[in-house]
């Protein structure tokens, strides 16, 4: 696997992002975009785990960026902050409401930066996939919602209020027609169940299953994981050799 | 495999049986009880289904009951009748109230036919699995609080109302200790959705997970059938050899 860094050149501002390749030549292979949570970036554990594994089990590619506010991204007297600090120094609801204000910018963020990637592999890419809970459906559902190229979706660890239904957010949950998996804890913190279970009722299309485990927001199962890895591949299809056949 | 019709005697009357059997003799094998749902039997087509899986793939051993007033034990004046005219002659309040009174029974009709059937095959029955959703639930959830030797199930398609809670039913929901797979049909006419999230959440066992896909109550995917065996396979373990390998 090679991981390749690159910028992606808007108008708007840089955005950092980071391509992991297949070492096997593959003349088209699918390329997943890993959504990081809040307050994570685009080399986060989970984000490289992800990729490490697309790349070396199915011979996908792998885009992740830094989302707004994130990680190279990160607004100067924010850096060196944890994630916990981060949060609590801007309050919960004020560190939401910036990043839902985002939302627009990651969307156009993220089109751009699929746009750019296909640059730097000599395979085609198609079809495009989409992973990213918490932080990573905040974004994910808009730009699912925007982006015709991405064919299948794991969200989850996320929500709608009952009385956000009305929201542009929710109206982007009806509009998604491709097929979902939707992770959800059912202890989650930051999350209430409710929310969760609407958000998924909410999703418009029909092919969608949800996966709902005990736990809190941070516990996702290590077989959800694999669960999400086992979804991407059954609904992207082929792309290189697998290592146990090259 | 071989499919092996029995009798299970009882001081309460017979108990009409079926184990399926691996082709390929072994030391021991796990064995999984397969709840039939209502109206139906013991050799539903779905039941059998799952018996043929279980007994190429992974090598289990399957048993089935014909539970109390179904399959041979139908009372003279429902027989012929089809499934929805049984339910819509007694109606659906009655039905289930029926089905309810006879949970002690199916419970003791259930362990009598784990000690029976091992007499019936050579190799050691261990450890022992169950799989049944809607009436398969109803009798299933009680059968595994009461049962030692049933070490993971598969319940779903099945529910408690939000007043019933205290009932003997929940009470054994939140005995169960065992690792489940859930299934919850999200549009499902015959229990409300609410119902099923209640009854998943009253299990007691920390190791469960909930699979919920859109659809009504027969429309369960042919994807979570699948599952279903993959669930029993990874929490049973080996039993003799798989076709493949043999």
């Amino acid at each position: 696997m090679k991981k390749v860094p690159f910028t992606v050149q808007r108008d708007s501002g840089d955005v950092p992002a980071v391509v992991w390749l297949p070492e096997q030549a593959a003349e088209r292979r699918p390329l997943v975009l890993i959504g990081h949570g809040g307050a994570m970036h685009k080399e986060a554990p989970f984000v490289a785990r992800l990729a490490s594994w697309l790349a070396d089990g199915p011979g996908y590619a792998t885009l992740a960026i830094d989302l707004p506010v994130h990680g190279e991204r990160t607004p100067e007297d924010e850096k060196g902050l944890s994630p916990l600090e981060r949060r609590n120094r801007l309050g919960v609801e004020a560190w939401r409401e910036r990043n839902a204000s985002n939302t627009d910018q990651a969307v156009a963020d993220w089109r751009a930066a699929i746009d750019a990637v296909q640059e730097l592999d000599s395979a085609v890419h198609g079809p495009v996939g989409y992973a990213g809970v918490s932080m990573g459906t905040r974004f994910g559902i808009p730009l699912a919602a925007a982006e015709p190229r991405i064919t299948a979706a794991v969200f989850g660890l996320f929500g709608i209020a009952a009385g956000d239904t009305e929201s542009a957010f929710a109206a982007a949950a009806r509009q998604i027609s491709i097929p979902v998996l939707y992770l959800l804890q059912w202890d989650d913190e930051l999350f209430p169940r409710e929310d969760g279970l609407t958000l998924f009722d909410l999703l418009g299309t029909r092919d969608k299953t949800m996966h709902a485990n005990p736990g809190g927001h941070l516990r996702l199962p290590r077989a959800e994981i694999d669960g999400m890895l086992e979804f991407l591949r059954d609904r992207l299809g082929g792309g290189g050799a697998s290592p146990g056949t090259s």
